[in-house]
């Protein structure tokens, strides 16, 4: 017998979303690696356990990723809704911004860690400021993260330029290298918000220290035509043009595409992250999300930040973009369960370039979620993956697993005080004077 | 000083959709009305309660109304999904349906009952068979329902025809007249569905009863070209020359209109009900709900039955509702908040012609709301509506009072016996072999 840190038994254990079921499922860990993964009869053969987690009611299913947030804009969620894009970021986002310190964006950061355990969220990629912060909250916390200064031409609160900028992710990447949970990315804004020279050097920087390149691209019409009207092609072009256009390239949102601009992303083998709330919410539109997967490009998921989701919730944001795009398109079969399920756990280790994520077998990190389905609205279940992409809930999530390490045990965070957390975000907000 | 039944005091109450939220807001209740909504210093001038209810982090807001289900195929769930409208109902649908039994219906919608009471759904619109026996349960329960036995050409598992069910319709007129929570509705089924003459007996039945009609209306393009062949006009306009549009008539759905269709059922004074997500997820589109605002029809929204949609839950639907048609018209003004939020309150009420029901004032039925605002995901809160609208979920409803009845209370079912009804149902679906 072998020796063992957690078994994790279940009703139902989802290993991947294109497998079936295991009734009787679990999950054996030892440090931050899945050992195996399996009915529960062959693994007690196998395996002894220091701490045995029962869940008799538990559906398991590898740790959700969130590709693409700004954590601590959670400080300003509801602050403005329902605006013209102009106003809402310039008459109430930007003024709020402009008063952010590296204090505020730890709180904010460690009320969307909150947040995001409870929605059953192991990882996340964020671009925002002050991201050293950002770093030292998820290091004690106990998330994945992938993490990026945000790099613009204007000054920010952080920094005095996009020079800057790209000088503190170097620093960043110095600091944190060899951090078993903390990647650092290369986070050029826009295309619009960035001159073509710090696009150029942003990717320079990536590809000499191999890291992700994350960018907001093609998000409205209105930058479509603000690209065009400046470089003469469409965003992707000119990124392609500078030589972005790769597989480190996440490119976020992805609305405003032509079909030209679809073909060159699966081309060059780009990653794209889905925001389907924030777009509808913005007004931006729908992103081309079937023709994406037609394409052969990887797509993943992301909430977006939560002044304009307004939330950090990927089980309703699942839900989401299996149902829009059958609507829009007429077509029922498009974005099946499975298939939106992916793109928080397969798809979305794929875009990251992370073979040892997103799904639950020996060798992978030990990431994972229950979720309790003794509950009136989970029962029947003919479909655990059903289920879970159009019913569970975030408040449905029981426990959370990150790198071997318990961060929700029945519901109860272990490395977040939340009365301490609300009380100090109380204080906080005053002083923001909101 | 009066003497009330229930004091329900609150950190903010939201009487109304329009209204500023009153912090330190409280509700008054004597038998099944509300005596005074206000702030509590107010209000403990003048009542003495019987039992107080003390809510310090709690957002107290008006009962939600879903205006469309399918209540008991709640047992079909998941049953089948992500595949072409006709193999979904023809190959899985209505076989299960064919199983159906007064006793399955009445074990359905108990458990649709205690999901909705969750979800914070104080009333709900339900079309199906067996309404005899949703009559007895919602009587048990405490739910307000609005009732009709789905009437059609064809024998179903309750009727053998069209004309049958009309007959059940007025017996359970009779039978559950006077009601304080329950009334019954004529429900032909569609206009595809129902004869002509089927469809002027059911006008002519709900007039001699003055009664509502509720009908599946213009859901998708196939029975707008349907109704196209087979009478030459569009479904709208079918009804409307066979006399069934008045303000008697709920419209479900209401994807597939013209121009012409949607000024008619303004001029009639139509109250069309919005289900957005199962639109989405049956791939029917997207109802022109801006358009119906503008000119000037009464929108009410429903979750449909959780079949299709997957869930009764009115605050996730809400959400949908206010995010969708922003990003479908490219216009981030449309349907705000408050709007959404009047979807499933005020305007649900205007539909079904109720003037007691929809806000918490003084001569309104007592149909609230709790929902505990003490969350992470709900702090900080600039705005409640918005929050309710854009960040809430069923969750973290903890209270739900209908007609001065506390039917949860701190999340705990005060009329339904979950464990009992879990246990039932696991039976149930045994024997149904699904």
């Amino acid at each position: 017998m072998e020796s063992v840190d957690f078994l994790i038994c279940g009703e139902i254990l989802i290993s991947h979303p294109d497998d079936s079921p295991i009734h009787g499922g679990a999950v054996a860990v030892r440090g931050d690696t899945i050992v195996a993964a399996g009915p529960l009869s062959e693994l007690t053969k196998s395996f002894v356990a220091k701490k045995t987690i029962n869940r008799s009611s538990g559906l398991i299913l590898p740790g959700l990723i969130n590709s693409h947030t700004h954590a601590a804009m959670i400080l300003f969620r509801g602050l403005a809704d329902d605006l013209p894009l102009k106003t809402w970021l310039e008459d109430h986002i930007f003024p709020a911004e402009a008063r952010l310190t590296s204090e505020l964006v730890a709180l904010g950061t460690e009320l969307a860690c909150a947040e995001m355990i409870r929605c059953g969220t192991t990882g996340f990629v964020d671009m925002y400021l002050f991201e050293d912060s950002v770093a030292s909250v998820v290091d004690r916390i106990g998330l994945r993260a992938w993490l990026g200064e945000g790099v613009f031409d204007f000054p920010s609160p952080s920094f005095s330029s996009g020079e800057e900028a790209l000088k503190e992710t170097e620093r960043l990447m110095d600091k944190w290298k060899g951090h078993p949970r903390i990647t650092i990315t290369v986070d050029p804004h826009t295309p619009y918000t960035c001159r073509p020279e710090l696009l150029k050097h942003s990717q320079k920087l990536a590809e000499a220290r191999d890291a992700l390149i994350v960018i907001h691209l093609a998000e409205t019409e209105w930058e479509n035509a603000e690209i065009r009207r400046l470089c003469g092609v469409s965003p992707v072009k000119h990124l392609d043009r500078l030589g972005l256009l790769g597989d480190r390239l996440l490119a976020i949102h992805c609305v405003s595409l032509s079909e030209d601009d679809i073909s060159l992303l699966a081309r060059r083998d780009v990653r794209v992250v889905h925001c389907p709330e924030s777009n509808l919410k913005l007004a931006s539109g729908v992103a081309p999300v079937p023709e994406l997967l037609e394409a052969g490009v990887t797509v993943a998921l992301g909430t977006d930040g939560a002044a304009s989701n307004n939330d950090l919730d990927l089980m309703s944001e699942m839900d989401t973009a299996a149902k829009l795009h059958k609507g829009i398109k007429k077509d029922p079969t498009l974005i099946s369960a499975p298939e939106a399920f992916s793109m928080v756990t397969t798809r979305a280790a794929k875009a990251l370039h992370r073979e040892d994520l997103g799904c639950l077998s020996e060798g992978y990190k030990a990431d994972l979620v229950v979720v309790d389905m003794n509950q009136v609205h989970l029962r029947p279940c003919y479909n655990p993956v059903s289920h879970l992409v159009y019913v569970a809930r975030s408040g449905d999530v029981q426990d959370v697993m990150v790198a071997g390490r318990m961060l929700m045990e029945d519901r109860v965070l272990t490395t977040i005080d939340e009365g301490r957390l609300l009380e100090g975000l109380s204080r906080a907000v005053e002083k923001l004077g909101l």
